[in-house]
């Protein structure tokens, strides 16, 4: 199974296209993409990706990183910003590929948001000069692409980690049911907690089964609330 | 010693650009740049290196590969075209970094020239997918500065292999030599015995001693003709 590459919320089109074709030359083809700014199709990411155009007219686009990463099991996140979280991070030459696995990089300027990061399994950053951090978005993808190249191995599904789809209805299902009993007691605060509990909920990386089984969990204790 | 980066050729200063951004992220500042078909300076140039536009701005102009390696003693060629050449061809993740290390990246249509391949001692050949070669110049640049910024440790010094400059003036005065007496009878068939010669030479990896050593022998034959 080769991994997606997500550009979430694009800028330039010359980066798209450019990331595409870089892709295909290192055999990756699942393109997908989160809220391109200058909207879709592209003519610029089009004539950028040169031989490899069908791969930027065969991209999925996604209004959200959570509807791109719906049928994926594993995401990565590209960012710099790797002491903020509270993420496993590791070098790109540490990459292993489990399961459906989504590399998701951020907008040109301002990188991945902290509740995209959230979503993501595990934060990959590249280590580049400290003087020169900025590294141009197709410049990371073709960084990516190279060492998924040299991966010899795809190891075969060992974990059964849940999709991110099971794990987001989770989340929906647990903040409903904390919502509906004034569990976020200020508008203000909530959104930090609901990060924070996306954010433990996530490393867990749990299966399909302890999913499931957390899901009863919300479940029972819900219906035995007053 | 950090290693040069030798833009042959280059078509568009877009990609000089880029090139020269990714070296900064990867700490290398050594850019050198053989006969840009858009002249220099170039304006293209700098707006895509962004925050690297200096080292664009100190990046050092030669007419001929030969004078832009004239000072290095060991010379990378970036090509896909490893078959026809009769030198060892690497993976990315195989450079060593041996005293005064160039890495020479071709233009954007065409690639190295035969004759500038000749002048370098292996071949550099980016895996790529068979159905899509073409690594764009930029992209080829970022994945080699980001494998040289992966190797911890710069031997030092151990072949102490002569300069390219010593070694074009060993050819010059061997080829004079030679071309006196008539040994490229026909003007046809010089080209393909000059480039020839050169390989060998190239591949000999002479130390600056053996150059001497080897001027020394041409000179004295030469005496001795008729």
């Amino acid at each position: 199974m080769k991994p997606s590459i997500i550009l979430s919320h694009p800028q330039m089109g010359e980066n798209i296209g450019a990331a595409a074709r870089v892709m295909a030359n290192f055999g990756l083809v699942d393109l997908r993409i989160v809220a391109p700014r200058d909207g879709w199709p592209n003519e610029k990411a089009v004539e950028m990706a040169a031989n490899a155009s069908a791969l930027v007219e065969n991209a999925k686009i996604f209004k959200t990183l959570e509807e791109a990463a719906a049928d994926l099991n594993f995401l990565y996140a590209l960012t710099a910003r790797n002491r903020e979280m509270d993420k496993k991070v590791i070098a790109p030459r540490e990459i292993t590929l489990l399961e459906k696995t989504g590399f998701v990089f951020g907008p040109e300027r301002t990188g991945l948001s902290n509740e995209e990061i959230s979503l993501c399994d595990e934060i990959i950053s590249i280590p580049v000069d400290s003087n020169f951090k900025s590294v141009n978005l197709a410049q990371s993808v073709a960084i990516i692409a190279y060492e998924i190249s040299t991966i010899d191995h795809v190891t075969e599904q060992p974990r059964n980690q849940a999709t991110k789809e099971e794990l987001i209805a989770l989340f929906t299902h647990l903040e409903n049911e904390l919502d509906e009993r004034g569990f976020f007691q200020e508008a203000t605060k909530k959104t930090g907690m609901v990060a924070n509990i996306r954010a433990f909920l996530t490393r867990a990386q749990l299966s399909g089964q302890e999913l499931r089984t957390l899901r009863g969990i919300i479940r029972y204790l819900a219906q035995k609330s007053p």
